[in-house]
């Protein structure tokens, strides 16, 4: 088995390690991965600047390429530049979840989005902490989620998005098929003084109002459940359709 | 009513001004939009860095809220820090369709994306051309159209991407509405050297094989129609979920 692996958090992140010690075991790997964090990306591609792909070293041994550009490109360059052609494309394993509407800011979906465009089966995989993150059960789970994938096949256009909660493996309780939440988000920016008496606006303290369905991707993770969503990327509104052809848009 | 502009190709792009001009015929105006141009930034944010705020002037007036962020960043900063509440968000003129799976890299579609989240009705619009364009009457639609949303609103989670063929106005033969198309990419990577010899990769040459369908977006276009989609933000693949729950996952 060919796997590719990536993520959004940078070639160094300890997610990205975690995962690929595990993943070793299951094939050859193959990582391409952003040079720095490139978190809250969402699906953006780089078109107005060239990109630069370099050796990444640990422990004087090459790791991977690194690449001055988003999860998205490192993807569509490993496919189409370094002529990577994988069996599977893993993205992660993210540091913080990745669920609800917040999928579309996700550069580590973007990145499982990407292969699943070239018709290769792709998972999406984050724990769901920012705080002492210990990878090593989530990666396992990825190894053996991988096999399950390939046996198994994805359909076309369909990615997994994989949230595992940040608890001990004893205490984790099977896994949950879920649907993306809905639950809006109540923002708040942070209005600051620089030290030259300007002002400067930080994005902070998103606060979700949760569904209750056992189904939603967020309530499986605080169910203590590894939360599995399958993801397509068609947003079309049909049941909409017909009443917008109702309306009356002559000019 | 309270109209919010913004847009992914910068605060100073024509399309931007074409829409300004138009739509402070039907109410109070106020633009708030990146700095410079952010295209296919996809659905970023910014969470690492500080956001300001500067007033954009054009002719001795000030125009708009010039934001050093994403077009996500725009519309969020506008509701959640300047107070801006307005009754309807509308995204663009972008030089260029966002169309297929090219929405989901678009930076005006996902500042239309924010305002839908604040349950605001948001229309994306895209003016099909990168040479010559003339904004003037996809400026015109986006006036004619905004007053329809107001007058029958938008589904909660809904938003409106429109794109206007680039041909003179009494050559468009009507209003379709469409889906998204599902048409994958051919993707090129120019493999050059620069000056100091070292390699660069710059993406180029993207290539459609579109779909025959004329519910199609970007079919729509080709016959010489005006696309509607109404786009949601649902990613789950509920078809897929039965099937996904009969899988032995089990350690």
């Amino acid at each position: 088995m060919k796997i590719l692996l990536t993520n959004d958090d940078g070639i160094n992140a300890p997610g990205l390690y975690a995962l690929y010690t595990e993943m070793i075991k299951a094939g050859d790997v193959v990582v391409v991965a952003p040079d720095s964090e490139k978190s809250a990306v969402g699906h953006a591609i780089t078109l107005s600047d060239p990109l630069r792909v370099t050796p990444f070293y640990k422990n004087d041994h090459i790791f991977g390429h690194a690449v001055n550009g988003t999860p998205a490109d490192c993807v569509k360059l490993a496919y189409w530049a370094l002529e990577i052609n994988p069996d599977i494309v893993i993205s992660g394993i993210n540091l913080g979840s990745n669920t609800g509407i917040n999928i579309l800011y996700s550069g580590t979906v973007s990145a499982a989005t990407e292969g699943m465009f070239l018709d290769i089966p792709s998972i999406a995989i984050s724990l769901t902490t920012f705080h002492e993150p210990d990878f090593r059960f989530a990666a396992k789970f990825a190894r053996h989620l991988s096999a399950i994938v390939m046996d198994h096949g994805l359909p076309k256009g369909t990615l997994l998005n994989v949230n595992v909660p940040a608890i001990p493996e004893e205490e984790i309780e099977g896994i949950e098929i879920t649907r993306q939440g809905h639950a809006n988000y109540q923002e708040k920016f942070d209005k600051r003084i620089d030290p030259h008496k300007r002002v400067y606006y930080w994005l902070t303290g998103t606060k979700i109002e949760l569904e209750q369905d056992d189904e939603v991707d967020d309530r499986a993770i605080i169910n203590k459940k590894i939360s599995i969503t399958p993801v397509q990327f068609d947003l079309t509104n049909y049941q909409f359709m017909d009443e917008l052809k109702s309306w009356k848009f002559e000019l």
